[in-house]
């Protein structure tokens, strides 16, 4: 009879107990978790924290209970990991309650410990009021503390989806929100002029949105906090979250000389595993938030500490253990599809972005369109913002990003899908979409993308970005504006022209033939019309503005 | 300078006008369409019948001056193409107006000319108020009619997806809506299981749904119409709706002596076309409702007449026309992916279905589970059923079905897009999707649908259909209910004993071991569950019921 044990009892870990017991009913499994709580949804924490989870038990999937009446599975809470002896084969656990310290053997452990806050060495993190969210004992402290002192003012500290999560929620009980984030933007995984949507959207939300601005230190004063900012300004708040990204809990596994990423960068201290999730120690596997492994696309050994890739490591790592390494298919890595809500909006990637591109050097071109999120004749239309990132050799689609209302979660889906199956530029003009007007337009976005990029394969359009587009302009191209002219009085880039692509073909001679030529319209829609004519009239040193006016005055305003 | 004729001016052969002009700022393109309009939504008609549009001017995408002015594309409305001269490369057109008949010679013809409501021979179809929907005079016959009359019920003959839309804007006006079906369910693309749901739904909704029934004949006796059944029942009412299907609007190819397809089935007359949407004239092209293609899936030549496939054939047509045959993807032909809202119901479908992939005697394996949309924890969770059929040598995925609320577009779209990259059932369970409490849980019902059919695969589960489960019921193997008590007692199977999921492993002696036994639960997940503890102590005849109880009794009752 084999004997499991299994260290960390919520995502990985759980779904790890669940599968090894269908695997094998007659297994010894033994599922070890610190805190009180197995099973228990973490993405759901900020949602309980606002009240929009309003009953406390909705937060446990499963009890230790009902655990081990359903899967006979040995649960114990509590109870820490502090040591592993390898050679052995045989692990300390200490009961926190008791302080009672034993040793328990097994043929295969698995590590699913997760990850913990990063907590920067910033005087002050430790004062009360101020609090990092990863648990329900966490949110506990939270909950208790805003309900008893009845905050009036909060400052969330980063703006990754947890911490804007936060924000929402926080706003949600009523109270005035700072959000402070050091970088020029806000979400990671997406591109700054994507971003710009967001902070567009928190702004409208009456939420203060300080970027570029570093927290230096927390003071208490009378029974306020100060965030001191490296700008020198300071904001008076009730409450701090902090959540400025997570690190890897690897301690234990560090411990006991399991082989971990180097320290310095980000996500560093995380354990390294092959594609069946072994460590190291070839009977000892980690899964989860606590893993390193390749990115397919980018071939960065990293984490991503997301719980899809977790669960879905869980069972995995559960069949190759009991059927074999050779039985189960190999992980291919995580390319990190993420979504999250954001008040109204639902922001969503997945593959790479621009700006890691950039970082590793791959070249890389991308589109960004605007369009409705169905039919735009039935009730409801609303547009969305999606931008294709592929390479312009292979013609792989790297990545794919977008921001706006309903469907945007389905586009993405989408194109995680194509990306996994190595799919290309013309997998997006040739998806075949399910329309109907409530659902998508006759051209799904998917395709529009496609279209739009294989244009630019071709040569038949040539695309610059805002950040381009901005730089070209500086050095004197001329700006034509195709828009109509109520549009462009509305509103227009500075020093542009207009001539409305419906009357372009008869004011050719007003479009110089001498000069590099930017065209732009609203969405990139008319400005690639207007480029047709004139690319067939003979201009060539001529470019269309990707995602036109809308991206433009996001990213630049 | 080339010169291009395009017959039918809306989805196929607008898009393919606009597209040739993009590709040919020069040519001469004249756009034909025999209507008062172009580029209108017919897909939105049923939804402006029930006032769900409210402005008819959103029917029209374009309206020919408008494409003038931006495509300069020459567009000859109320005129009908009657003749081709193959020979001499000429068409006659006819000005619907003044009768005015003059030929127009073409280097490439293109014909979009669509499909026509069926009208068998039933006596009395010709009656005032019966009507067909396919264009916008029809619509503006039906609704001038139902604004003049205010009749207060309805018929709807057939339950195809126009039929389905038809009946919930008639419902909306608040008439009594009755759909009489020839065969057992509505929705031909999704099996009688899944469309079981949607009968319920439309009960529910007040609709009488008289299934297996045809019509024989209608009379108008006073100012009545009535609807007399082949079952000898009679329906009286004071519209109809007639809506059975459409067959290709071919006459003019046919007449040409273009190749077609053979007279007799649905769908026969339809015009051949290879990879590049050419005819048997190499100067001439055919694209949208109007052509039969081979379905990648089942490799039978048909028609799919969808808006989504005619928009993207008349993309690449026009692509092939200017660039040539060799610069430009072939067509792969459409897997058929539709939706259709049905009340606060949404029905999709992508691939094959059982029905068909029984007649043509392909082996398959179906899946049926009834996740919730997102995570059950936030608020507003609501299930969905969701079928999948896979081919269980190959593991390739050959279809799938989903019937519910929210999200059920999105699981069908990322199903498709798998689907056209050959996926197998591995992609089911690899599948990256954003997850956040909001849009999906931790494992997508994408993902479990792939974990289910793994099960299966492997050999670690074995399931049965409704169908087949009770034809094995009859036989007399022994039914077993794993859901607790309660459930059991509100509604159980004939003949099941009662053990739960969580007393099994105590109660195996309650199990015959002599016998075939079948496993049951809510929804699949507990039948597995019990499935898993059974066949690891020695129980091998053993089948859990796809589905569950929520299957059943939607199929059975
Ligand atoms: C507020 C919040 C919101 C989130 N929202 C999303 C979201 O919307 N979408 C998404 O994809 N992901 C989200 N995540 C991330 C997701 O929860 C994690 O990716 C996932 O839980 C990782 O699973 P894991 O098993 O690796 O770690 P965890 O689920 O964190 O489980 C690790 C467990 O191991 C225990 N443990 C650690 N060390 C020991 C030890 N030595 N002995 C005993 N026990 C130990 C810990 O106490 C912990 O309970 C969110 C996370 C948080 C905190
Ligand atoms: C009520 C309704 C709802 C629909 N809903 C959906 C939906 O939700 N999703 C979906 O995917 N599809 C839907 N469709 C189907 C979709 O509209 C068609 O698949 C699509 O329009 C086909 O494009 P087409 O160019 O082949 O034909 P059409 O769009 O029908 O255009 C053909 C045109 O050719 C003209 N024509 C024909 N012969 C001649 C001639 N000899 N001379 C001049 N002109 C001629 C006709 O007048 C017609 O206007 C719906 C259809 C209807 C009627
Ligand atoms: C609760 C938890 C232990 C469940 O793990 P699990 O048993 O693997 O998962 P589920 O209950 O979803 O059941 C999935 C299993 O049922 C099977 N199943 C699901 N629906 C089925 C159906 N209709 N018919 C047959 N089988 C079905 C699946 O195939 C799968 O079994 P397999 O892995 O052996 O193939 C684990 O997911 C967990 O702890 N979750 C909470 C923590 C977490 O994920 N947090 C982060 C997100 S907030
Ligand atoms: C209106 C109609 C003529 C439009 O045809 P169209 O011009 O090909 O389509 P769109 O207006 O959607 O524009 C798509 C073009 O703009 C380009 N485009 C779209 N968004 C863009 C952007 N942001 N930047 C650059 N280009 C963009 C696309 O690449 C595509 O051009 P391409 O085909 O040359 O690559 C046609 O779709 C039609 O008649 N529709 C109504 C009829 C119908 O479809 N009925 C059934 C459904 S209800």
């Amino acid at each position: 009879m084999a004997k499991y044990i299994i260290i960390g009892g919520v995502a990985g870990g759980a779904t790890t107990a669940a599968r090894l017991r269908r695997n094998d009913e007659h297994a010894e499994i033994i599922l070890v978790e610190r805190g009180d709580y197995i099973s228990y949804a973490n993405c759901g924490l900020p949602y309980y924290t606002g009240g929009v989870i309003s009953e406390r038990e909705k937060l446990f999937v499963m009890t230790p209970e009902k655990f081990n009446q359903t899967l006979h599975v040995d649960v114990r809470i509590a109870t820490e990991a502090t040591a592993i002896d390898r050679a052995h084969k045989t692990v300390t656990l200490v009961e926190r309650k008791t302080g009672k310290t034993y040793t328990e053997s097994y043929d295969t452990l698995v590590l699913s410990p997760g990850a913990e806050p990063v907590r920067p060495p910033i005087p002050g993190l430790d004062l009360e009021g101020i609090f990092t969210l990863r648990s329900v004992p966490d949110v506990d402290g939270i909950k208790a503390w805003l309900d008893m002192k009845r905050p009036e003012r909060a400052v969330v500290v980063g703006g990754g989806f947890i911490g804007l999560e936060m924000a929402e929620n926080l706003a949600h009980r009523g109270m005035a929100v700072t959000i402070i984030e050091a970088l020029d933007q806000v979400m990671a995984p997406i591109d700054f002029e994507m971003a710009a949507l967001v902070h567009r959207h928190l702004r409208d939300k009456d939420i203060e949105l300080r970027l570029k601005d570093g927290v230096s230190a927390f003071e208490k004063r009378g029974s306020r906090i100060f965030v001191k900012l490296a700008s020198g300004d300071e904001v008076p708040t009730d409450v701090v979250i902090f959540s400025v990204g997570v690190r890897p809990d690897t301690k234990l596994a560090r411990d006991a000389g399991l082989e971990t990423t180097p320290q310095g960068k980000p996500g560093a201290g995380a354990i390294l595993v092959d594609e069946h999730f072994r460590t190291s120690d070839p009977n000892i596997r980690a899964v989860g938030d606590a893993i390193a492994f390749r990115n397919p696309l980018s071939n960065e050994v990293g984490i991503v500490p997301l719980a899809g890739p977790a669960n879905k490591q869980g069972r995995l790592v559960a069949d190759a253990i009991v059927f074999g390494d050779d039985q189960v298919p190999a992980w291919k890595g995580a390319i990190g599809t993420s979504a999250a809500k954001v008040f109204d909006l639902t922001v969503a990637a997945t593959g790479l972005n621009e700006k890691v591109l950039a970082r590793i050097g791959k070249p890389c071109v991308s589109v960004i369109i605007h369009p409705n999120n169905h039919a735009s004749y039935y009730p409801n239309a609303v547009p969305l913002t999606l931008k294709v990132i592929f390479d312009p050799q292979t013609t792989r689609i790297l990545g794919a990003q977008a921001v706006g209302y309903d469907g945007v979660d389905k586009r993405i889906d989408v194109i995680s899908a194509l990306i996994r199956k190595e799919g290309t530029v013309a997998d997006l003009c040739e998806f075949e979409h399910v329309y109907a007007p409530p659902f998508s337009s006759a051209k799904d976005p998917v395709n529009m993308a496609g279209f739009v990029a294989e244009n630019i394969l071709q040569g038949r359009s040539k695309v610059v970005s805002w950040k381009q587009f901005e730089e070209l302009r500086a050095k004197g191209a001329f700006v034509l504006d195709v828009r109509t002219r109520e549009e462009f009085e509305l509103g227009a880039i500075p020093g542009a022209v207009c001539i409305p692509n419906t009357e372009l073909r008869h004011r050719l001679n007003e479009v110089p033939r001498d000069r590099k030529v930017l065209v732009y319209c609203g969405v990139g829609l008319r400005g690639y019309l207007a480029e047709r004519i004139l690319r067939q009239n003979g201009w060539t040193d001529l470019y269309n503005l990707t995602g036109g006016y809308k991206t433009w005055s996001a990213a630049v305003e």
